[in-house]
């Protein structure tokens, strides 16, 4: 069900960034710092098609693989520019709309701009970033870094309604020099009463290990509204999830409203103050939850083990 | 069908604040320092009147002019007092509730505290401002500055339902000194599943050239939640919607959830990083974009061209 | 109907803290600083019980009392444990599920986790919490402080929703050393379209004198979205809704977008800028605030007079 997960090594004429892996408490006995992003200013090239999936679906894929859903995540540096060939298996035209970074009105891939691709066809789609600094006029112009998404916006409708109903969803994430890196990253949309199209509208279980740093992209989509829980953890509401330093005024949270179109993202070390178990993350709104928006993030022991934890019956929890 | 748009000059009794114009990147040879509002503490007074508009609606307007939907603009800074002397050509009781500054219990515009306006009648609403400062106790009081607005709290029930789905509201800004200056202010109120009360729920298109100024101010009215997106450009998640410096943690964003009351605002240079263009703005929620709540930020080069734009077919976006 | 309001001299085991109140400006001759949360580090008890209330509802209750809606209010200081002594004294299973704080897998209080308490049974759960600090990684771990939750997460359904929607909620906070402590501390939960399960919908009224420093916690449950205003105040969106110095850029708000699992505070000075009256709060929602989802501020003068209000006549504003 874990389908998503496009590892950064992949992108093509970009240099390979380590992933990093933060010490449990436990084993933290030599200070070590965590791994964080490099300066951008690259030219990154990619491969990404659009295909059925099945009968009822649709989906983003990469290089000779199959369509996931969500689509392959996309990971960036401020200041890179990703040049991504894009091909049309559909038998509609469908594009790649983006959120978040750079982009000129041939990139907009909405039909009133004819940036759009026909059945069978391939076109490269630019997408540039920048990091924050003055403007001229004195101001400060904001970075492109966040947690970002794209998906269709011509199937069905012109905003793409039937698209991203399908499944032609997927995250991006754009880092600031010095963001501090995880070691994985995780993908969940809430889409409709679904997370991920997921059969029952379960989300697929998280798998961790006690004190390995962990990143949530949450991206919505459809006609409602929801609040983002996660059982044991928590986050800032502010640009990267993490406390800014000791003076960052920004809410701790751990429930977020989100709503169609809206991305954010957090990073959590796995049962930091909470330890080990079979924490629950769902939409806290009873009606969505009831019916099985709710997915587990399993933190393992060193060992392991997963306490209070009975894997043959945890469905549905 | 862009009536708002009530311009600082008019402000009786105000001094004149000169409207900025940033400079588009290409033309930004020499460095120029952006306009900044002024220190307040002024007294302005101002004339504001309720009427009918056509059969179904009913809205704010200003000196001779005609009602608007939205209502003016309302600009002022913080320390500055307001007077508007209200006057109800409606044959209901209204008033002018505001959110944000300051005023006594006898201007809350609501009937439970009979501080309404019979039809026929004037009076004069009081509205104060102030800028932060530190109190006696040594706690930081917060400044009005801030993105708000105003609206009927009494036609069809106590809360205003009949009048503020009828048209009556408008936006309301209060710059802190220093704040950045935008080229052109504009509204745009999501009321139920319109945009400014419009014709099949279309928003207003808003015009503007490369390297412009533009702010936004978005407010949302009725029943439902909605998600603000704007395609090419982007802001801060805060006050002002533009970075405060290196260190602001706020999350950028381009789409945003908003519900009935809520208002913010932000400035986007037109095309800073995409151009020009036809880009849309809309409600994300797909039964709202595809039921018509989207509009085109018109973004045009120096010499008036808009790339991949058909103005004579672009609706419905 | 203000039946909330665990005082904090009732943690068993902690140090008492003092309440504080404000002066009201026209009574701040003398400069006095505010009383200020106090490090954390102690080991704090509680009795805790879930009881049926008449027919149709359910609540938490402490010490000898009755259960009440929302459940006592919790609140204890950042490096705190508090052990929470809780009996079952209804006929199914339930259990204190807790938003923000730490707890290990065994404290969940749910199904899954094996964390609930049978029917007549009682068992301790024990929170932890932890003060901001910098990891061995060099990275900034956020600290526990926040307005939070409890609630059921058992009953009617595997997240609870019979159980919360029969009132089965309260709220804690969590101080940070020096955080402004407040004069009283109100809850306020919108439930469905009820606030805090009350008849018609309505919510409880809220004392004050001018001055007064009134602390608003606010909780969202069930399965609508709401925006939640008070008139003639606002607060920063923020961890405290306080003004963490000259250069916060947090947003001023007066309504706020909240959805179930949601939770936020703030601290006003009440009538601090608009005097005493009859200030409304209520869920902006038209079709909320029409069935009812409002209460009264009432900011009364230090005479005890409270202008333009007729308390005899003010039900349903």
């Amino acid at each position: 069900m874990e389908r998503r997960s496009f590892n950064r090594r992949m992108l093509m004429g970009g240099a390979a960034v380590a992933t990093s892996m933060s010490l449990a408490p436990e084993a933290a006995a030599v200070p070590k710092r965590v791994k964080a992003a490099p300066a951008g200013g690259k030219e990154r090239h990619m491969k990404l098609f659009a295909e059925q999936i099945g009968r009822d679906q649709m989906g983003y894929g990469i290089g000779n693989g199959r369509a996931t859903i969500p689509g392959p995540l996309i990971e960036i540096n401020e200041g890179d520019t990703l040049y991504i060939e894009f091909e049309n298996r559909l038998d509609v035209s469908t594009g790649l709309h983006v959120h978040g970074v750079d982009y000129t009105i041939g990139n907009d891939a909405t039909r009133l701009t004819r940036s759009l691709v026909e059945p069978g066809h391939t076109r490269t789609y630019v997408w540039r970033t920048h990091a924050p600094g003055r403007r001229a006029d004195g101001t400060w112009q904001e970075g492109s870094a966040g947690y970002w998404h794209y998906h269709d916006h011509a199937i069905g409708s012109d905003h793409g309604t039937g698209g991203v109903s399908k499944g032609l969803y997927g995250g991006v994430v754009v880092r600031r020099q010095g963001d501090v890196l995880p070691g994985k990253t995780h993908t969940l949309v809430f889409n409709g009463t679904t997370i991920n199209n997921g059969k029952g509208h379960t989300g697929p279980d998280i798998e961790a290990t006690v004190g390995e740093r962990i990143e949530f992209v949450v991206i919505t989509h459809g006609n409602d509204f929801h609040t983002f829980h996660l059982h044991g953890h928590r986050w800032a509401d502010n640009r990267t999830g993490l406390l800014a330093g000791p003076d960052d005024p920004s809410q701790l949270i751990d429930t977020r409203v989100v709503g169609p179109g809206v991305s954010f993202g957090f990073q959590v070390i796995a049962g930091e103050t909470s330890g080990a178990g079979a924490w629950m993350y769902h939409c806290h709104v009873q009606r969505h939850s009831d019916s099985g928006m709710a997915g587990l993030f399993l933190v393992r022991n060193s060992d392991g083990a997963i306490p209070r934890y009975d894997d043959t019956a945890h469905r549905r929890h």
